[in-house]
């Protein structure tokens, strides 16, 4: 505890409410697949593929966190009301600058209500 | 008490070390000019415009935070290393969701040694 | 902008809902007056003296910040709900080891209503 | 991904290094067994017992983190130096006020260089 929330294939899931709440919590990242060392990379972390999650004052997206492996890059925090109280994707481009061979990139969301939730890692290579 | 250091126009500054002091401090606000009541709006902050802070463990840029007004609409933590130890822009996109006719965005950055800066407000339509 | 909002002293404030208003923002710093140098130095940063802030889901203390002088030294984040939802004193002790002579502590709060607040600076003598 | 590190039973450890390495890694929660609902609680998460954790600028605990269950409460984060760049235990007080029936504390601590641990759940009764 806590429970880390992992995103599952949503394809693979039936029911619409249970593909909703795994899609709308799920950090996905969208980033080139190769980098260059030393160099600035862009890595989107967007919560939501095909869902949207509410920003309510009591039901929000507050923080997205993105590591390389099991070490901290950095953290987006968002304020309730910064995604004007309606459905949206919350969404941070993160610019980082890669050392090493290879990115092992993950991102987690927290949902006020519904926790820690971990998307799937995204490998980067690194020239 | 702490000092809010304030971004000045560079080009009426003589010396090179302040500068790319003040610059390589000093977060910039990029985006539109106007935008869309309750539409994703892209907001840019990226420390330094022509001059770049270093990443050293004992000197980096730890976060950005963006207000509206007085408003805290997020903030972005960075670990030293993120950005390669290397000098370089600190960049962070946030989308938010603009309400009201008005925002005033405005950016503070923090230097584990140099404090507290702030940028220009930033005015932006929202119709 | 953002607004510093800083604590005045509400003994000279005849209007009860701006005592209120002013005490229950106001991070109140309770330590000792003298520290050793290299030993632990406990510190309260207590919001609101005599008057209690509400933990609403759209109205709460998100935050207190701590530095020493222009330095970011600590900070607490805190969830709508960590108080029960109900009227309190946000209270948090960081232990800090402070070096040099003197320590020159001040504290931020951010309410998510009220914005910014700064209280009176406390200065301790390290010896 | 990120590995998240256990606390085990040091005292069934037998290397030297590796007791430090898991000891002074884990946060420790030190509170009272039965707490009031509605009433202030006082949480002390401390890392490390019986080891202390160096404050160097490139190894230091940048934060500790409190849940209830799943549930985030409150985090402290701190700078590199608060502890005056030595072996301490960092160590943060919240205080918050428990509804329901029983609160399932754990404390999660983030090293620089060794990633996230987490320490053993503590549970409290409120009555």
């Amino acid at each position: 505890m806590p429970k880390i929330n992992k995103y599952t294939d949503i394809s693979e899931i039936d029911r619409e409410a249970k593909k909703d709440l795994i899609d709308r919590h799920s950090p996905f990242i969208h980033c080139e697949d190769t980098a260059k060392a030393g160099e600035p990379f862009e890595v989107i972390v967007k919560m939501g593929n095909e869902y949207t999650h509410p920003d309510d004052f009591d039901h929000y997206i507050e923080s997205v966190t993105l590591y390389n492996g099991n070490t901290l890059l950095a953290k987006a925090t968002y304020i309730s009301g910064a995604l004007g109280h309606q459905k949206a994707h919350n969404t941070t481009k993160f610019t980082i600058i890669p050392t090493g061979k290879k990115l092992r990139l993950v991102a987690q969301g927290y949902c006020t209500v519904h926790g820690i939730w971990e998307g799937t890692e995204k490998v980067v290579e690194v020239n």
